[in-house]
């Protein structure tokens, strides 16, 4: 039985890591002290060779993986096989990312745009630029394996569950969630899975990306750029994020919660498989609270 | 009687204007068709003088205070007397800030061009630089003005009650909420409060700032650009943005839900003069349910 655990996770949340959250001194509304505990957010200033690209404001863990799937994100690295190495700086608070060959991001350092992402998201160069001649998978989608994965990553120990304010994505195969990372910015937690997977050489053709974030025209990028061809989250989306789904045909499925879910493109790889009546609503216990806009 | 009006807002959200929301299909969990009222999101590049500055994802109203507002915040203009005009193009979804005077921010640009090949991250510089020497006013915060803000604020009719998927911000006086702003991004909410404030020369010093999102640096930081002593939100809050706030004495609420919420800096401007026992609960229908992570 595969039950409430997380042995099915490659890599899980470990809200018990030390240096993600501390505690804090509040006053509530009686002007009773009470300590809460609070996700910790840190930049991280990303390096490619010698140029510094960014610095992200994030919880901290993975940074290696943050980095690498920026860089891979925003298309400044094409594969893996060009990454030589990747040095973390606790101190210094940064990551370099080397490379051997000639990488090409002083075209795109011109231009910078501000994403309607939390927490600082930016992307450079023609958010559009890549997704031209993108074919994404054919794949199937069961709605039993959507409704799995919901339950599953719901009842996962996180620190979404302990502090709030934190956004979680989950790398997931049929109805198994295999990477579950979280971050302060939902465009670093997207980013974290893409180094995961540049880094372990895993490709996205056969995956499911499930966030708890809006489905934004930066996330619905993201995902492309993962090779992904499924993106669901419980939350809603934006006009935009559905525009391009659709015109790259990536399946988005928005506002998933308990039973209930609306695809917005990419319907044909969805198999209703699952007898809608039997499944679950969500309960009290297990209902994000949007802790984390 | 005051009620459930938006009588006392100078500006209020316009959910009946065009062009911010936008009917897409949707697919159901039973494979029906649904429309479904989705906000939109736009790029628009905010120049100053002949200077590209960023490009912004939003849903795009407002967009001459989101300009002067991210410029104010970012310490690109030091005040509203030498911006000479805002032109903006609808079609080429630009915004041009004109100041008669040379700009610091081009002095600063130029310098980190030819030092690190780019402007660092979307906080161009220090994101801490301009607060050293920053005091917050003195002021006083009555938990009854928070009860009645909340209480106004969840039921102002607004985009994020008609299509969800979006942050507010509301710039606050006393318990009379004077300005709300809604966009896909928080940070733009809060920047086209400030661009307002720049406009009419309103002063923050005796002012709330309410915003739907999480209290993060990024937030703590823009709400001390604009000298707005005091920043609450329903959301939750991360280590940086309460230990930015407790730096520079500004006074923190989050989790501000009902009759509840928590006070994490500069409590000493907070009077208790309500009730708790007779504030009300948040009832179902006007409670946000994460609609907007």
């Amino acid at each position: 039985m595969l039950g409430d655990s997380t042995d099915e996770y490659l890599i899980a949340p470990d809200p018990t890591r030390s240096g993600l959250t501390r505690r804090v001194v509040a006053q509530d509304e009686n002007g009773v002290s009470r300590d809460i505990q609070v996700v910790e957010e840190r930049p991280l200033t990303i390096f490619l060779n010698g140029q510094e690209i960014v610095t992200a404001m994030t919880i901290g863990d993975y940074p290696e993986y943050l980095a690498l799937g920026f860089l891979k994100n925003q298309g400044m690295l094409t594969g893996g096989d060009d990454v030589t190495r990747v040095d973390y700086d606790d101190d210094l608070e940064t990551v370099v990312v080397r490379t051997d060959t000639q990488t090409t991001y002083e075209e795109k350092l011109k231009k910078k745009t501000r994403t309607s992402g939390c927490a600082v998201g930016t992307v450079f160069g023609d958010m559009m630029e890549g997704l031209e001649g993108l074919t994404l998978p054919e794949a199937e989608v069961r709605t039993s394996w959507l409704y799995a994965l919901s339950h599953k990553i719901n009842r996962t120990p996180s620190l979404y569950l302990d502090a709030g304010a934190i956004h979680g994505t989950v790398l997931c195969e049929r109805d198994r969630p295999l990477v579950y990372m979280e971050d302060v910015g939902r465009h670093n937690a997207v980013d974290k899975i893409a180094g995961w997977m540049l880094s372990e050489g895993v490709s996205g053709s056969d995956k499911i990306l499930y966030t708890t974030g809006r489905l934004t025209s930066e996330m619905v990028i993201k995902c492309a750029h993962m090779g992904i061809p499924v993106l669901a989250s419980r939350s809603g989306f934006t006009a935009w994020g559905v525009d391009i789904a659709q015109q790259i045909g990536l399946t988005l499925i928005g506002r998933m919660r308990g039973k209930r879910f609306q695809c917005l493109s990419g319907d044909a790889r969805l198999t209703r498989d699952a007898d809608v009546n039997s499944a679950e609503d969500e309960d009290r216990k297990h209902r994000r609270k949007g802790a984390a806009p």
